[in-house]
C-alpha cells in the first residue's frame, strides 16, 4: 500500500481514526502479521485498511450497517489493492458471527453493549480496543470488563505537529482531541500460532 | 508474538522506545507487511522487535555497534521467536550497506551524518524516520532533507493513561516527554510490491 | 512577598495547589486587586496566600475543618506576613457565613453540595472556581451550576518545564494532571466597586 | 474591572496574550499588589492590563513603538478604568529607562537584546519574564541570562477546555501552542517593601 494512500486516494466520509490513535491501537493490541481482527463499525474504512496493512497475512472482518458508508469504505478497500479484509454491510449487533478473532476494535456509539456478545468472538489472551469520543462511554466499558475478568488500559493522546527551521514550535492550532482509547485483555494463554 | 512480550519477556538495557512512539513510527512511515526496513542503533532491539512483527514477511536489518547492547537485543529477538531480523554487531557509520530499503529508523547520536551516507540505501517513495529527544538533531535533520529534497513532517506525542471508575482522571505523574519524530518522506513513486 | 515564599518558607502539608492552576484560577475568575474572596478548605494555605497576595486590600477569608491542617496553614499565613488572610477552624458546610464574595474558591470533596449553600454568598456577576482532581465532580458541579443558572467553562492544563541549552526539551518526566478547574459564573452586573 | 472586559470592552489587534500565559507569568514572576512592572511591547495592551490590575497599588509602565498598537492599547487601558499604568509610544531599545523595576515582562522579537541593556532596571531579587513562540529565541535568551548570573526556569502549557455534561470530553480543536515562557531570577535579596 503506497504511503499516502490516505492522503491521496482514500475518499473521506464518515469522520477517519487519526494515524496518532491507529498508532496506540497497533501497540496495544499486539497487532502482528498474521493476526485475525473483527472490526465495527467500518466508517470510511481507514482502521480495517491500516490494521489489515499491519496483520497481513491475518484477516480482518469489518461491519458497517449503514449503506452509503458500506458503499464508500468498499470502494477505499477495493482501492487500497488489500486481499484480506472483508466488509459486512451489516449491523453487528445482530450479525451472527461464529469466528474467534485476536483483536475485537469498536468504534460505534454503546460500544459497551457490544462486548458481552463479542466476549465469545475474543480468542484467550485476545484484547478489545475501544475507540471513543467520550470518557461516558469509556466508563461503561471498564465496568463490562470488570465483571468479565478482563484487565484494562485507558490512554489518551495529543500529538502536535511542529514547524522547524529558523522559527521552531508546534504548530498554533489543531486537534485537541479525538477520542479515549480503551483496551481490555481477557486472560488466558495467547493461542495465536508464533512465526 | 505474544502481547505480553515486552512486559514480561523482553530484557531492558539502555533506555527502550515507548508503544505511543512506535505506533507514530509505524503509521507515518507506511510500514506494512512486506517491506524492508533498515534501522540503527538497534540498542535493546525493541523497535526492530515492533517493526518486524508488523513488516513480516518484510526483513528488518538492525546494527549497534556496541558489544553489550548487541548481546542484550540478541536475547531479546531470540526469545521474540521472530525469524525476519537480522542483527549486526556494526558501526553503520562505518558498515557498507548495499541493499535499499522501504523505511529506515535512526535512534542514535547526530542521525543527521547519517542521513546523506543512507539516502543511496533508500528507495524512491521511502521514509526516513528519526527519533530524538532534542530539538536541536531535529533541526539539523530537517536541514538535510531539505537538501535532498525531501518533504518532512516533525511530531512529538503526549500519551496519558486515565484511571477510570470511581473518580476518573489522568494518572498523576509519569512520561511528559520521550523524542520528537521526524519523518523525511523521499520523493518518487512506491516501488515497493503490492500485496 | 518574596517570591520564594513557597519555594523555602512555606510548610507543605496536605497536596498543595500549583502555581499553574493558581494561574488559571487568577485570570478565569477575574481575580484583581480590591475583591474580597472566600476559600476551602484551607490546606495548606497555598492557595488563600497566592489569592491574597494579589486581591489586596481585598480580604480572603478561608475555612479549613482539620484542626492539623488549619495549624500549618496557620503557620504559613503568618510567614507570608499577609494582613489580608482570615483563617477560620471550622467546617464551612455548617458555618454561617453571612458575607457576600467576589469568588469564591472550592478545594475540597464534594463541591457540588456546597455551590448551593454558598450562592447567597456570592455577589452578582461573581465567580465560582472549583478544583478538583477527577472528572465526576466536575460533572456534578456542572449539573448543579445550570439549575442555578450560571455560565461555567471547564478546563485542565498540562504544564511542560523544558530544559534548554545544548540540547533542548520538555524535562522527561513530572506531573501529568493535578484537577479539572471549573469555574461558574452568576449572572447579574459587575458591583465591585472599579478603583 | 469587570471580569468580562477581555471578552467585551477589549478591542483586539496584534495577537493578544492568552489567561493561560497571564497566569504562569503572574504565578511564576512573583507578581503581587504593590510591585512595579516594566512591560514591551505592548501590543493591544491585554497583559499591561492584566498585571496593573494584580500589582494595584504598584504600577506598569508599558512601551510600544507602532503609533497604530499604541492608539488601541491606549484606549484598552482607558475602558480598563485603571488609573496604575503608563502607556509610552517609544522603542524600549532606545528610551532612557531610569526607574528600577520587580519585575520586567518582554513579549516582543530579539528579547535576548534588551536583557541586557533592562539588567541594570530589574532590582535585586527581580524577575524577567520572556514570552516567544520560538524556541530559538528562548535559547538566546538562557544564554544570556547564564552569562548574566540569573537562574532560569522556561515552561510550555497546553490548556484544553472541556465540554462537560452527557457527553464529557476536551473539546476537539483548538490552540495547540502559543508560546514558551522563560523567566530569569536576579540574585540577590528581594527588596520591595513588605505588606
Amino acid at each position: 500500500m503506497d504511503i499516502n494512500f490516505f492522503e491521496k486516494k482514500a475518499k473521506r466520509g464518515p469522520q477517519v481514526i487519526l494515524p496518532k490513535d491507529v498508532g496506540l491501537i497497533a501497540t496495544y493490541s499486539g497487532l502482528s502479521s498474521g493476526k485475525n481482527v473483527l472490526d465495527a463499525g467500518t466508517g470510511s474504512g481507514w482502521l480495517a485498511i491500516f490494521l489489515a496493512n499491519l496483520a497481513y497475512p491475518g484477516k480482518v472482518h469489518t461491519y458497517e450497517k449503514r449503506k452509503e458508508f458500506y458503499e464508500l469504505a468498499k470502494k477505499n478497500i477495493e482501492s487500497s489493492k488489500l486481499k484480506n479484509i472483508k466488509i459486512h454491510n451489516d449491523n453487528i449487533r445482530k450479525a451472527k458471527i461464529k469466528s474467534r478473532y485476536d483483536i475485537i476494535t469498536l468504534d460505534l456509539q454503546q460500544p459497551y453493549d457490544l462486548i458481552k456478545k463479542l466476549d465469545k468472538n475474543l480468542k484467550e489472551g485476545g484484547v478489545f480496543a475501544i475507540y471513543s469520543p467520550n470518557i461516558e462511554q469509556i466508563k461503561e466499558c471498564v465496568e463490562v470488563f470488570k465483571e468479565l475478568g478482563y484487565e484494562t488500559k485507558t490512554f489518551e493522546n495529543i500529538v502536535r505537529e511542529w514547524q522547524v527551521g529558523f522559527s521552531s514550535r508546534p504548530v498554533h492550532s489543531g486537534i485537541l482531541h479525538t477520542g479515549f482509547l480503551c483496551f481490555g485483555y481477557k486472560k488466558g494463554a495467547e493461542k495465536t500460532k508464533k512465526k
